[in-house]
């Protein structure tokens, strides 16, 4: 097969899409993540359509941003994508963010599992064993995901309360992705924002959260390392670990 | 001048981009208007980069969407935009949604006022008065907005408070267009939107919210009809009606 082991897509900016400091929002990375992962498994043949068929589906289950500088309004951008692994349960899907000059202004890793779309549970990849000759050894310079740990009761600094409603849910039933990031920094107010930019943004999904469910979430912050968790039922369904940088 | 009275964005709806019903989220369809807009005026020379060497800003006043049918997971969309009519204070934009067939699935109508981007006041928008030149007469076959008026409490069939967050907040530093929306539509529960689409969403933005603004949303649903309002401070800051069409 002569699939293209890269993939590109370009974007533009606009000023309805960013943040209060008029700059592309970690949640929207998130979501051009999604779209290009998904984009570049379409066009590989292990897409939605083509897996539903063994009613299988692809989920994400941890996503790594790091990011020198963050688009702002009116700036064109892009994200390239590559698979760096490939076994029978997961896919390691990377990315590299590059502004409108071609300056990389930062990067991605993911990490895909394949579930049994019926029974919610991890699927055998063997099937398509065939997608590990599209592996790139293009390099990916950020730090693999870190072990995201519970926070201790006595060790948080913040906590939170959220109850998950309509708009939080997505074509699984389930939370969506980037709800949780949003759930995530909306513990801090604007002027933290004004001051701090995020470095990196790791974030680990653990188990699937739903319509109606009532979150509790715990934050530890160490200067400018946050560590972060969403319980339900005081189950972790998914950590977090934010790294911030002084604007100034 | 020789400018576009029509510009079409072809887009692919891809899987994460659904709602829990595997259809497109209106919120998205407001998402995709605002950005079709921009676009075609950044072809016409009254963007967000042109005006705001004027200090001027173009801000979403109203926006009716009516759909027949929701595109799907995986498939092709269009929006087709022109203007229906412009003058000093506002200009009137339409669109058609159509799917990857070219079947018209739906149409919106929207009202953007010129505003002071010091002042936040309206601003006058005679020094693009040629903008005019540029008014299609292609038909728009849905109606126009209604007049939308106070809940009175004791007509008050619902009602919810919202915090408003960081997450929610634009950079304009108010609260995003879209995020209303949702604040609107997660007063109901996951099983009224599996049993009714929205036939036709209508916003009117009143005066700006801000981040930490308390909300109290107020609602009135007559049998599919729906008429709710974002108050704070006891001031109505948006209001929105919508009608349901029951799916069975």
């Amino acid at each position: 097969m002569d699939a293209p082991k890269e993939y590109t897509h370009k974007y533009f900016l606009t000023a309805g899409e960013c943040n209060a400091q008029q700059q592309m929002p970690i949640t929207l990375i998130a979501q051009r993540v999604i779209e290009v992962a998904t984009e570049h498994a379409n066009i590989l043949g292990v897409g939605y359509a083509d897996l539903i068929k063994s009613n299988v589906g692809w989920v994400l289950s941890r996503l790594s941003i790091e990011m020198t500088r963050y688009p702002g309004i009116n700036e064109e951008y892009s994200l390239t994508t590559w698979i760096e692994g490939f076994n029978r349960l997961y896919s390691e899907r990377n990315m590299e963010i590059q502004d409108g000059n071609g300056q990389t202004v930062g990067y991605v890793r993911s990490i895909w599992v394949a579930i049994d779309m019926q029974t919610r549970r991890p699927s055998d990849l063997t099937s398509i064993s065939w997608l590990a000759e599209t592996v790139s050894d293009r390099p990916c310079p950020i730090a693999k995901q870190s072990r995201l740990l519970p926070i201790k009761p006595e060790e948080a600094t913040l906590s939170a309360q959220y109850h998950f409603k309509v708009s939080d849910i997505d074509f699984n039933r389930h939370v969506n992705s980037v709800r949780y990031m949003d759930a995530f920094l909306d513990q801090w107010d604007l002027e933290h924002f004004d001051n701090n930019d995020i470095a990196r943004f790791e974030i680990q999904y653990l188990h699937e959260t739903h319509f109606g469910d009532k979150a509790y979430i715990s934050t530890k912050q160490v200067e400018n390392i946050v560590e972060t968790e969403i319980l339900v039922n005081n189950t972790a369904n998914c950590r977090a670990k934010i790294e911030f940088r002084n604007k100034n």
